[in-house]
């Protein structure tokens, strides 16, 4: 194991053992400050940020050069997250006084940040790889057919998304209007299905040139980062327009991202042997072994957690997500977006959309302040969270991807 | 009608009146030279180019600033290319001799220069907007049911596409592998049904703001500049895909335009009524004037053109696709890429891919060297030409979009 990951590795700031970004996290975001609204790099501990430009200017860090510390994460992620993150693992041990060279050691507060994008995004791809949410959507919207469709146990099926509106946690959502069909045809409104789901996604890190694949054996070389993921969903909009060529806009107003990357070295204890595929994939797609990630994850509405469920059981893993999506000889450049689809556990309560959840709007979901819901309403706010166990109460922490609904900006009557 | 549209407007380069690329056109695009690797913008002006960043450095034209020209049109195009090809239009205008001032008065010879890629893509989005496609499909693929699904005449029915592998003409394009579905199932291999789609797209210019939509009336505000596609398609791979969320790996592996953008000034004349609706569309797509344009397409491949149609046709207008697909509130970006969807007239003759030219290979497409094709082999080369017709026997051409098909990489075997 890393250094970096040892459960026994302590850091100067005795707080930071009991928070959910101890030392062994350190995970990557871009934020701003007060005083300086240009986006830079930053690494949290606990409840502070290391600010990477101020350490790189301080002299503490020989590398990387500075640009590659403004705007987003594309660039450091590129030449290499891994000694970065070794470097500040390093600095953060207590004994290490380095730091005491830079302004304020380096390190504010993370109540005095505002977060961003950490990456532009160059493509986002949203999969659909849990098997008890395709089942789950099968049984809702074809009763008489196989729920899962035939390729659907050989392919890890996925679509291109929209790009520019993948945001950061904290972003508010805006209802989205659009094209609903009703029993005298369709109209133009606002979405009365408005939806979540529970996702996680990884950032890509090494590129690849036009032409070139990743063989599944090299796939995590490619993976940069983890985040939470929410892919607001208008199921209106997207059952009306999805056939033949998929969901559009139904999708493609607002897709969430948690602002903190987990990188795949801390990740580097929390993956265990994905369980047995059947059929057997195609060799491409054959991991040995085939990593899932074991992560768990809730989703709140409006302080009722309505979800619990865990990230390993998805069916198809990020590894043969990005060995397949790849595999045509697509360019993968740093920062492409590539979110798990729904993870939907088997029991009623591990479903991570309120369509599951509501059984296609039959049944309420009961929240604790006596409300209840199918679909969101305005002013409705969703959080997800996520955390791998490190044991001893003590959690690798993906922080919160948070969004709260806003109401459509017209009445529907028109653009 | 804008004096630069002026059919009797004249260039001191007097072979320009005979090329496609006359004063009345001035496209933007792309470039370098042997010399020099950094692309900058230029206008195309017969078989010449006018390098803007040495007209800029010269003094002649004190906007845009000489970073808004390099890389790619993005900056450009936001800030607006009208006012820069009235300028251009001015200095190349017979009688105009500010242009002595720049070295080698700021133009060189196309045939020095190589073409890169226009803009930077946020996004691709192809929709399916020809009735006549459609219907093709969907008779070839699903013959026991009507050839148009029901949200046809309702929607311009697209889906995001993937960014990183548009590239500009000339590009060559490897066959991809991938699964193909078999009597004993899905193998992985070399796409044994390798297709083009002739189409044409459109950039963006201004852009918009998360939770802004685009009113019908305003819709050509945001389309910058038009160019050919060929959106390549392995249909073996898409078949066994693309349900239920639509085409992934099958299109993604390489879209080709053209290099030079034809603006929407220049565009100005060739604008006709598109064909009435029926049904008519919902209010917010609903166009006065709706506005189709007069483009002659052709597709040759290896010598033989074995397509003829004209984009007019299409159902779904540039503006109607441009408005719905930004009715959700996405953001839109200077650069976005809209295609229309495989342009298909409603003679065998007009059809836009191969799919349809040989009814899903049912029948030999003969070429004139007395070849036959059903779909792509390695080696072929595919070149789509467009035009609008100025009268007198001009044109306001949109050059070449050429790509040629490497073959696949491995023996299908593996990754």
């Amino acid at each position: 194991m890393d250094a970096s990951n040892d459960p026994g590795l302590r850091c100067w700031l005795t707080a930071a053992a009991e928070s959910e970004f101890p030392i062994q996290n350190l995970p990557f975001g871009m934020f701003t400050t007060a005083g300086d609204d240009q986006p830079r790099a930053g690494v949290a501990i606990s409840d502070q940020i290391v600010d990477l430009v101020a350490v790189e200017r301080g002299g503490v860090m020989s590398f990387p050069t500075e640009t590659m510390l403004r705007d987003n994460l594309n660039e450091l992620f590129e030449f290499g997250a891994g000694p970065v993150r070794r470097r500040v693992s390093e600095l953060l041990t207590a004994g290490n006084n380095e730091l005491s060279r830079v302004d304020n050691r380096g390190i504010l507060s993370r109540a005095a940040a505002t977060m961003h994008m950490p990456f532009r995004v160059g493509d986002y791809v949203d999969f659909c790889s849990s098997e008890q949410h395709a089942t789950n959507v099968g049984r809702m919207f074809r009763p008489n057919d196989p729920p899962l469709m035939p390729n659907w146990k050989h392919i890890p099926i996925g679509y291109h998304g929209r790009a520019s509106t993948v945001a950061v946690s904290g972003t508010p959502v805006r209802r989205p209007a659009g094209q609903r069909l009703g029993a005298d045809g369709p109209t133009f409104g606002p979405s009365r299905r408005l939806d979540i789901e529970l996702e996680v996604g990884f950032f890509t890190s090494h590129p690849t040139q036009l032409g070139d694949t990743i063989p599944i054996a090299a796939a995590h070389d490619h993976i940069g980062g983890v985040v939470l993921v929410n892919d607001w969903s208008a199921r209106d909009l997207q059952a009306w327009e999805y056939r033949p060529l998929g969901p559009f806009l139904g999708k493609s107003f607002a897709t969430s991202v948690s602002p903190w990357v987990v990188t795949v070295d801390a990740l580097a204890p929390y993956w265990v042997e994905a369980a047995p595929q059947d059929p057997a994939p195609l060799p491409y797609l054959a991991a040995t072994p085939n990593r899932a990630l074991d992560l768990q994850l809730e989703v709140d509405l409006n302080g009722t957690v309505i979800c619990r469920t865990n990230f390993k059981d998805m069916y198809w893993t990020m590894g043969q997500q990005l060995t397949h999506a790849a595999s045509n000889g697509t360019a993968i450049r740093s920062g492409d977006l590539y979110a798990s689809g729904t993870v939907s556990g088997q029991q009623p309560d591990q479903f991570g959309s309120l369509l599951e959840l509501s059984w296609n709007g039959e049944r309420s979901i009961q929240l604790d302040n006596g409300e209840s819901r199918t679909f969101l309403e305005d002013g409705d706010t969703v959080t997800i969270r996520g955390w791998c166990e490190m044991g001893h109460g003590q959690r690798i922490g993906f922080g919160e991807c948070i969004g709260t609904v806003l109401p459509a900006k017209d009445d529907g009557g028109g653009i």
